[in-house]
C-alpha cells in the first residue's frame, strides 16, 4: 500500500511547462522561456554591502527569530518605497512581508479559499496562481483580456453571475500577456470590488519595469480616488524583478482583518520570511540604491524588449501577432496560422527545441478555454544578440 | 458585510501564549518563555564570511530563482551533516531544503491531510504543530508520553483504533516535555510504522543539543535496522536552534514519492528558499565550523540546565516536579500542589509576570485533556545569574 496523499493534490498536475524546462539544459539552446529576470543585472555591490552592514550592527536580530508580520525596519523602508510610488497611506502595520510574492498567493489561499468556492482570474494568467488557489479547492472562472487588460464589462458579469470569493489581477505588464490596465478600467474594477463587496487581489511584481512613461497608477495609489475600494482590495508587491528574487522578499498590503488572517496562517508557513534577506533588502533600500537599479534594469530590458519586437516582426512577419510590450520581462504572441504555417504553440515549442530555442507555450496560462495559438516569449535573459539569433531559429521553426 | 473567511480558520483559535507575549515587553521582565537560542551565541563571524563567500564567488546564482528542492551545494551539504549523525543514505537528492522546519510540517500537512484525517501527536506537542495541521482540518489524537517519550503501547492502540494518516513525533528534547524517547522505544515505533503502514515524521530540531552523552539515535538513522520503516519515514531537520533562526533553513527527508508532492505543493506555496540564505549556510557547513559552533552551545545550554534545575530544586522544592534536561532548550515541569502552593501553571503564568518572570502555562502544548499543572522553562537565553534571580522571582509567585 502506497502513502495515501490528501485529497486536494488531485486538483493539480504536473505541469506541462516543468517538463519543458527540463529540456533546456541542451547544449547551445538560447531560452525565452524562463520567467526570471537577468542575474547579470543584479546589484551585487549595494547587497554586498547592506549584508555587511547587517551583520555587522545588527547581527542578533537579522539572525534571530523575527516577527511573523516582518522585520519593523523593512516594513518601514517598504512603506516609504509604496510611498513613492503614489501609494502614499500605507503605514508599516498595513503590510506583512512575504517569502515572495509567491507566499502573498500562498496565504491568500489559505485564509479565503474554502474547497468550492469561485475566484476570477485573467485568462491568461500567472501559472504558478492557478495551481496554488487549485490546491486550496477553488474553481477558478476566466475572465477575458485583451490589450487594455481584462474586460470589465465581462468581469462584472462574472462577478454577477459566480459570486467568487475574490478577482485575481495582474493589471501592470502581466504575466504572461504583457498587458496592461488601462486608466479608465482600473477605476472600474474598484467601483465593481466596491459594489459588489468583492475582494479585489492586485499582484504587482512588474509595475517597476516600465520603458518608456510610467504606466496608470496601481489599484493600490488609485483606491485613494475610489470610496471604500481599499476595503476590498489587496496588493502584493515583490523585489524578486527589480533586485534579485533569491532573497524571496515580498509584501502584501490588505484591509487590517484579512492582513491579520494571513499573519496567523503565515506564523504556522513558515514562522516568518528570513530576517538576514529581509534586514539585507532594508538596508538596501535605506540606502537609497534602488531608483538607480531601476533606471538600469529598465533601459536594459526596454532595448531587449525594442529588439525582440524588431526581430519578431521581421522574421516572423504575419505569421505571428503581439502587442509591442511598454513593461515586463514578456512578448505575449499569437500565431495567426498566415501561410499555412505552424499555428500551436505546443507544436512551434517542440520544433523550436530543435531548431534550438525554447519558450513557453501560452495554452497553460489559461485555467479554462485555453487558446492553443498563443505563447510567451521572455525577452529578460538573452542580449540582444542571442535575441536575434534565438528568433531566427524560431523563424525557421515557424516554417510549416 | 465583512470580507468572508474560508471554514478551515474556525478550527484554529489565536493562542493564548501570543498574549502572554505581549506582557514580555514589561521592563526588568527575565523571560524564560521563548523557545528560540540565544543570539549572543550566533556564530556571527562564520556567517558573514560565508555570505561575504557566496556573493564573492556565486552573485548570480545565489541571489537568482533556485529550484524548489533546494540550492544544490546546500543539500549536498545537509546530506554530509545528516551522515556525520549517522544517517548514512540520505543523498543529497533524497532532501528538500524548506523555510525553516515550520514549513516542512505545513508542506506535510498539505500533502496528507484532507479535513476530518487523523493525526496522532504528542501529549504535550510543538504548539505550532497543533495549529499549522488544525488548519488543513486535521482531527488531532493525542498520545501520552512520560520521561521516556511517547508510549509506545499506547500508541499502538491509538494507532489501531484510529488509522491515523501519520503520526507525529519530537524523539529528542521534545518541546515542550524535554523527553527522550528510550531506543526500544524508537525500534517500536518504526515496527509500528511497517506494520501499520503508518507515516511517522520525525521532527529533530534539538537532537544536536545534548549536554553530555549523545541521545540515542535518530529514527532516521535507525531505520535502517528495521526492514521496511524507511519506506514510512519522514525527518525534518533545522539550522535554527544550533546555527540561526533568521536564515530560515530546514530541510525535511522522505521517500520519494512525498519528497515529489511536497516538492510541488512548496513550488506554490513560496517557489522556493531564499537562496542567498541556502548559500550561506552551504558555504558555512562547508567551512567545517559547525562542530566548534556546536560545542560551545552544547557547553552553554548545559551549564543554564544545571542552574535552573537546582535553582527550581532549591527554591521550589516539592511544589515543582520535572526531570532534569539532557539536552534541548526547555525545562518541563509540573506544580505539585504540595502545601496548598499553586497549582495552576495558568494562574502562576499570571502571578509570575507580576513578580518580574515569565514562562508558559503548559495546557495550550495539549491538543486534548491539558493538564493545567504543567509549564515550560526555557533555559536558553537568560543566563546563569538570570536563571537564579528568575527561578528565586518564581519562588516567590508560586507561594499561594
Amino acid at each position: 500500500m502506497p502513502i495515501a496523499f490528501a485529497d486536494r493534490l488531485a486538483n493539480v498536475e504536473t505541469s506541462a511547462i516543468r517538463e519543458l524546462f527540463k529540456l533546456l539544459g541542451k547544449p547551445g539552446i538560447i531560452s525565452f522561456a524562463g520567467g526570471f529576470p537577468d542575474s547579470a543585472m543584479f546589484d551585487v555591490e549595494g547587497i554586498r554591502e547592506a549584508s555587511e552592514r547587517v551583520l555587522r550592527e545588527e547581527p542578533g536580530a537579522a539572525l534571530q527569530y523575527g516577527a511573523t508580520e516582518g522585520y519593523q525596519p523593512l516594513r518601514e523602508q517598504l512603506s516609504a518605497f509604496m510611498a513613492a510610488k503614489g501609494a502614499l497611506d500605507v503605514a508599516p502595520e498595513g503590510l506583512i512581508v512575504t517569502t515572495g510574492s509567491q507566499q502573498a498567493l500562498d496565504l491568500l489561499g489559505k485564509t479565503l479559499i474554502s474547497p468550492g468556492d469561485k475566484v476570477i482570474v485573467e485568462g491568461p494568467t500567472f501559472l504558478a496562481t492557478i495551481q496554488c488557489f487549485r490546491l486550496y479547492g477553488a474553481q477558478l472562472i476566466s475572465a477575458p483580456i485583451d490589450g487594455q487588460g481584462v474586460q470589465t464589462d465581462r468581469l462584472e458579469q462574472l462577478i454577477v453571475e459566480h459570486h467568487p470569493k475574490f478577482v485575481y489581477l495582474i493589471p501592470t505588464f502581466g504575466n504572461p500577456s504583457g498587458a496592461t490596465l488601462s486608466l479608465e478600467r482600473r477605476r472600474k474594477v474598484l467601483e465593481l470590488a466596491v459594489k459588489y463587496q468583492t475582494v479585489v487581489v492586485e499582484d504587482d511584481p512588474y509595475g517597476d519595469l516600465y520603458f518608456g512613461e510610467a504606466p496608470p497608477p496601481s489599484l493600490l495609489a488609485l483606491s485613494r480616488e475610489v470610496p471604500g475600494s481599499r476595503e476590498w482590495l489587496v496588493h502584493c508587491g515583490s523585489l524578486s524583478k527589480v533586485l534579485s528574487p533569491g532573497l524571496r522578499v515580498g509584501w502584501m498590503i490588505a484591509p487590517a482583518a484579512l492582513l491579520a488572517k494571513a499573519t496567523m496562517c503565515k506564523q504556522f508557513s513558515d514562522a516568518h520570511t528570513s530576517t538576514f534577506a529581509q534586514a539585507t533588502a532594508a538596508r538596501y533600500l535605506q540606502a537609497g540604491r534602488m531608483p538607480a537599479t531601476l533606471a538600469r534594469v529598465r533601459q536594459v530590458y526596454a532595448e531587449r524588449a525594442q529588439a525582440m519586437g524588431d526581430a519578431l516582426r521581421q522574421g516572423l512577419g504575419d505569421a505571428i501577432g503581439f502587442v509591442q510590450p511598454q513593461g515586463g520581462l514578456f512578448v505575449w504572441a499569437r500565431l495567426t496560422d498566415a501561410g499555412g504555417k505552424v499555428a500551436d504553440g505546443n507544436v512551434l515549442a517542440q520544433r523550436a527545441i530543435d531548431k534550438g530555442v525554447a519558450f513557453v507555450p501560452g495554452a497553460p496560462f489559461f485555467c479554462a478555454e485555453p487558446d492553443h495559438a498563443t505563447l510567451r516569449l521572455s525577452f529578460a535573459t538573452a542580449d540582444v544578440d542571442k535575441i536575434r539569433e534565438g528568433v531566427a531559429r524560431l523563424a525557421q521553426a515557424v516554417q510549416a
